[in-house]
């Protein structure tokens, strides 16, 4: 499978006239290799030539990892008094008018370490290479993101059960990653979002002290790991009974969702599943509170291509996945946003996500 | 305080004939707006010119949270049809061959994106500016690492209270993050790391479902962060009686501990506490097998200066705080660290950390 992939990619470097990608420990580097460390200030990079084997400069430390993946590609180690540069020097042969893609997520620091090794070359940001070929998602890749999502509906059904008059936002983040995390997720796809009452209305609200009051809407939105696949599920909640009007811009976003989740067939421009959710809620009123694009891509990467946003003309493929979640942010009053993982397919959309949308008022 | 911060930046940056200096959402945005975002695929930048007003550019669905910290800097946010790289080529100004210095983790894609606004300028790492005003704590912030070593302290003595027979890696790994955050971190320093047996001879290992044994040696690694200052502490254990072989690498261990503690005094220089603690492990014979450098500084990010490194020759002043964590590992077999921050006092070397060093056997 990883021969195949690298096959792939390096195909892509050569119809793109790349002559080296340059790959950081990230979603990239897992993708070809299998490797799965952190990065930090220690310099750890993937170098895909046009042609040939892959090499791995990694420090020491680092080097029993990395063999048990050994024959995937060459292991060179440095210690911390060792300068990896001179490593990656030994390896590349770059040639002046060359063009060199960087990994979206390498470290500027990093980049600008090595970037001397390539005088008189251009760069280019990777996703010009890993976006084509990590954006079309095999039928293993689409279990494992199926499993995750199916994981995040059951993390929602017992985080919407804890939720009472008096728990605090940081208690309930708390909850949701040890479900996640106990029920079969090995990491988390981003720090959990609770948003509750007027925070809701900052999209990434950061969580914290605030106590959940009678007649909150609270955003509870979250996603965990499974084989290295992301979920991401958004529900909006009510404390008690909600009001007409928190009803009814519930009952909006809820139909930007349906609506932008059945545009979501193969030929469709992302930009028209967004302006499908958008019209909604631009016709009922709320269109300058929906201040956020309709989706992103998912997969390895939380976020990644393709996303659903106004002028990406990109056409919808069998095998994409991605978010839909419209909202409406009214500020310091309250927010709602309704968010499931759906797939392209030959039958036209399917969703990872099948918790309930509908406002439930506890 | 932020004024001040700003000011002697601005001062270090015309000081180093630096133009402008970009930031991504890290823990230098935090340091002079007290800005705290995530970093992702869209654009968040600080832009710091060598005088006059901070200026951020930040998407609007962030809005509501740097509103709130509004009277820092000017305020520029973009709606996701939006392109950002327009909104900075509108604030900076940068004349040919002028230095620009940029956030050592700003994504190497956003990098890319504004690169072009800065034709004919040289980049260098803002950690030329960043870390020498950063890397001499003040009192304030000396108070929170302690707190935040204290915190850890104490969630060391749960942990090992936990430790037993069929416990798994990663079961004690969720123990800790659920102490660290409920006893009053606000986030974690890092994953912890939880090594368990032959796993222990990695000094990053990954944890998993490894069950511990009787007989196994036991790494626990981890740190919270209080008020944005992180901790970071190591112990290794064992379940039941040690053996001689053993016991006598983790009484090695706690030697070059020691001895590169009782060195890190104001005016000595950086490599000669790596020399002091890899002395003693060298004279044991098990020189090979202590893989990475003494230390890392500590502050806003669990890993910056002063590197405790061969090579480093940066003289060490007051207010200077750093890990010293030697450790053994042999291959395959079992693995020793033991870790403490340190602070550089008048008093000479102060630690934030105080649970017991010597082996505890469980």
């Amino acid at each position: 499978m990883l021969e195949k992939r690298v096959a792939n990619v390096q195909q892509l470097m050569r119809d793109n006239n790349v002559d080296y990608m340059l790959l950081a420990p990230t979603p990239n580097m897992f993708y070809l290799t299998g490797l799965e460390t952190s990065p930090d200030e220690r310099l750890q990079l993937l170098i895909v030539p046009g042609e040939g084997p892959l090499e791995v400069v990694i420090p020491e430390m680092y080097a029993e990892t990395a063999e048990e993946k050994g024959d995937k590609f060459n292991l060179h180690t440095w210690a911390d008094h060792e300068n990896p540069v001179e490593i990656v020097g030994d390896i590349v042969r770059a040639e002046e008018g060359g063009a060199i893609a960087v990994d979206q997520k390498m470290w500027a620091g990093h980049f600008l370490s090595i970037k001397p090794l390539f005088q008189g070359c251009s760069f280019v940001d990777a996703n010009l290479i890993m976006s084509p070929a990590r954006v079309i998602k095999d039928s293993r890749e689409l279990e494992l993101l199926k499993e995750a999502g199916e994981l995040a509906d059951q993390v929602m059904e017992l985080a919407a059960q804890e939720i009472r008059v008096g728990l605090m936002e940081r208690e309930l983040v708390l909850f949701i990653e040890n479900k996640l995390k106990t029920l079969g997720a090995e990491g988390l796809s981003f720090s959990p979002i609770v948003a509750s009452g007027p925070n809701a209305s900052s999209p990434h609200h950061i969580p914290g002290d605030r106590q959940f009051e009678k007649g909150d809407f609270i955003v509870l939105d979250f996603g965990g790991k499974v084989g290295g696949y992301c979920s991401d599920i958004t529900r909006t909640f009510c404390i008690g009974e909600a009001s007409n009007k928190a009803k009814q811009v519930h009952r909006i976003v809820q139909e930007a969702n349906e609506k932008g989740y059945f545009a979501s067939t193969a030929g469709t421009p992302c930009e028209d599943v967004d302006r499908a959710a958008r019209e909604v809620i631009d016709q009922a009123g709320y269109g300058e509170y929906f201040i956020h694009r309709t989706g992103h891509g998912i997969g390895l990467d939380c976020h990644e291509d393709p996303y659903i946003v106004e002028g990406n003309i990109t056409l919808l493929e069998q095998g994409m996945t991605f978010s839909i979640e419209p909202g409406i942010y009214l500020p310091g009053e309250m927010g709602v946003r309704i968010e499931d993982i759906a797939a392209v397919t030959e039958e036209g959309p399917v969703r990872f996500n099948n918790f309930p949308r509908g406002l439930i008022e506890l």
